[in-house]
């Protein structure tokens, strides 16, 4: 059973009619409970506003897969969960990062780039093309994803080369964007998926709901938790895998901790 | 003319004796003075204890290629100008880090991975294996780099996958080492290049310091600075490049600011 | 079940009475008895000396991960089945490229480039740094492998830069060698992985064995075969996502296939 | 002084009245003038009648940079300067595919995909937007190059994960294309660019021209020719760089060459 947590900010749908009317219950719940139509997910939902944003370490230490959702509350997460998150994804943890929380700090801090992009709110048509309909991430999916009404996205899309361009986004007003990107970090699988406006049903759609499921899966790291995937071991002379003799001056006392 | 800036933390040579004995200038005069060979390259340095470490906004972007070289004190930079470092990046500046600046705020913020690995510092032989002779990087270098003595870093390098490895060291106690990784991050440019452990003479060592100005050269972007490489711009429908006309509901006001 | 095909050019082991001693019945079959201890796997044999070298196409499409050892007869497995073998890795199928089977057409095909190296025949010690311990295709092996008695093989390896680098070897005699390398080619996930020369017991190697079987795990790609995944199609006016209209001079007439 | 040959089949022009009235001398003509505007820069032109297509190996020898355009005649051209470009380019040659040149041999052999696409002659408006402007390719290009006119290309296109992506195109009939690619192979840079249909006058336009400037100076490796590129040498116990003895068995005597 894969654990996914899905975390949303989850402030336009308490404040806004039009964004509540779609996503009564939060975004959060509707992907959750797309995630759960695959018997091999056990979806939660965790957001901003409960104690550590619902994410204290050791939820993140029985999560493997965080799909995460925000948007103008971007400030209000505390750098403390960010870099709790992060870490989590050089352990292994996999990550998916939907829409406007490509400007959320766990994506900032893992790709080291501005992540920025422009955009345009007009409710225009948004045509996904499919790169590699055999990847796992896009099984069921056809060669395209067409949406009625979405935000625009434009490149250029401030992120590193991403180990695998799988969609890339037509749009009516004539801008393009990369719309599924996946990058390793560690031992932890990323996975920017662009759509998901909160004024558009976006997450009510089939098509959608099974890249979600799909990108779960893909983004599941099975092996134990990479615990030491942070740390800088000295290794004495004496345990180099070939005999080796000590030569020259040396900084450090055997035994002592390497500098941060 | 290239314009680089040599930063040291400059900690070691003013505690340490041994370090003292190699590196009587600090380990930033010896590289700028082998930088300052090439014709082509004006080198000037800046230190830890000088004000904002001697990078104040003004003379990065003045800066084509920043070189980094810190150990001890990376503590001690402050998270200003570690993300000043890393705008400048993104808009365009190239950054060389050496060896023990693999734990630097720049590098890590810009690699968004814990860039960690195994050390055993021992004084053993070093031997570089070039991967590819005809990079720029590695012209005048020959199929491999010999080093009597150096510290030991051995795999687990953790780096997000590099867009080219260019020279893998082994070491005599039975290690590796990818030694001379690239990367791009928006408009900028990174190199890492492992060697150059403060108490071993390697900056001394006429190949290394070829390597050194070759990697200022392919760092250096002539482009304009990239300014707007951060920015989100909102594109009106009235500017999209499409005729569209506005569909839906929509959250912000026409010529609002996006969220951050 | 997954359907794994072990290829061999079966040459040595019946010509050589080192080989002979090590794999009496091939190192074919070493293999797929190494791979059939994993109940997911269902491992069957193929060799040179066979019409269409064991690999017809209706093999071939029935086979979901293929593992290739080659060495001396390179030049006599025919163009036509190298070509099958990569039309098949671009449709879907898995390929496990091992030691000697660098210089082998299928891998060529596939990589682009000469695939060269240097070497030594001296049964030397070979360690394997394990680059990333929560990789799928190194569950179990630890941080690294020893090997008593291995060919070197040196870089430069002249491949494209894999999508990722899991295996860098440490030679008694000096070197270093990426030997655990990964590519994907169309829907087609491709392997590298050193070791394995044919007068060392490599392949009764406990570690080795569970190497192969992890990554026949790893490059099995459950998608239905991507058929299409070589064609051009043409996609009429009246077919286009968007209503247009033809515009301007053709040289196709409606309907007409494109050149190659 | 970069000298670059502009390689063009050399049919359609002859055949044709709707492409002679737009390039009567042949596009390899309208290419090298624009080359030609870049005193650095020293074009020449060959085509597909000419003995050994025009590159026989002495002129590819003095080639840095080759620009190849093909459409109907790709099964015309020699495997064996196919065969003979893609080694040049192992060796450092910087190769610039245009257009309907995805589907030539030299192309396909230095991707080991099928390099298939979907595409629609309709006269279409075309947007290649710019994803990096400050890349050297795209110097003083802008955020985007508008063709009035041009053959559609449709995701998916089949080669390998470039090292970056470039350019990235909207078609007002609905699809995307990722215009702008680069590789490395061996020594050598690849760069495939995407428009150029015969039937329009793209390379006539003042920005496409830039474009092909800057990628001929970005393609240009000033090291000199990787010979041994492709050579797989014997490293003699002897000449190790460690000191070691000969352990087991061997099957090459002292100084055989390697098999292939």
């Amino acid at each position: 059973m894969i654990r996914a947590v899905v975390w949303n900010e989850f402030q336009h749908e308490r404040e806004n009619e039009v964004v509540r009317a779609i996503y009564p219950d939060g975004i959060h719940a509707a992907i959750a409970a797309a995630l759960a139509a695959d018997p091999g997910i056990e979806a939660t939902t965790a957001t901003l506003d409960e104690p550590e944003h619902g994410l204290p370490q050791a939820r993140l230490d029985a999560t493997d897969v965080l799909v995460w959702w925000g948007h103008k509350a971007h400030g209000r997460v505390s750098d403390e969960v960010a870099a709790r998150v992060a870490s989590r994804v050089h352990e292994g943890m996999g990550l998916i990062v939907l829409h406007s929380g490509h400007f959320s700090k766990p994506f900032i801090r893992l790709m080291g780039t501005p992540c920025s992009l422009r955009w345009r709110e007009a409710g225009e048509r948004e045509r996904l093309w499919v790169l590699n309909p055999a990847h796992p991430i896009l099984a069921g999916v056809g060669d395209r994803i067409e949406l009625a009404s979405e935000e625009m996205y434009g490149e250029p899309f401030l992120v590193p080369e991403p180990m695998e361009t799988l969609m890339i986004s037509w749009f009516e007003g004539g801008e393009v964007f990369r719309s599924g990107l996946t990058w390793k970090r560690g031992a932890g699988s990323v996975f920017y998926f662009r759509p998901g406006h909160e004024t558009y049903p976006t997450y009510h759609d089939a098509t959608i709901q099974q890249v979600l499921r799909n990108a779960v899966r893909w983004a599941h790291n099975p092996a134990p938790a990479w615990k030491a995937v942070g740390e800088a071991p000295n290794v004495p002379v004496d345990k180099a895998p070939e005999k080796i003799v000590q030569k020259g001056g040396s900084l450090h006392k055997a035994g002592e901790e390497g500098y941060r």
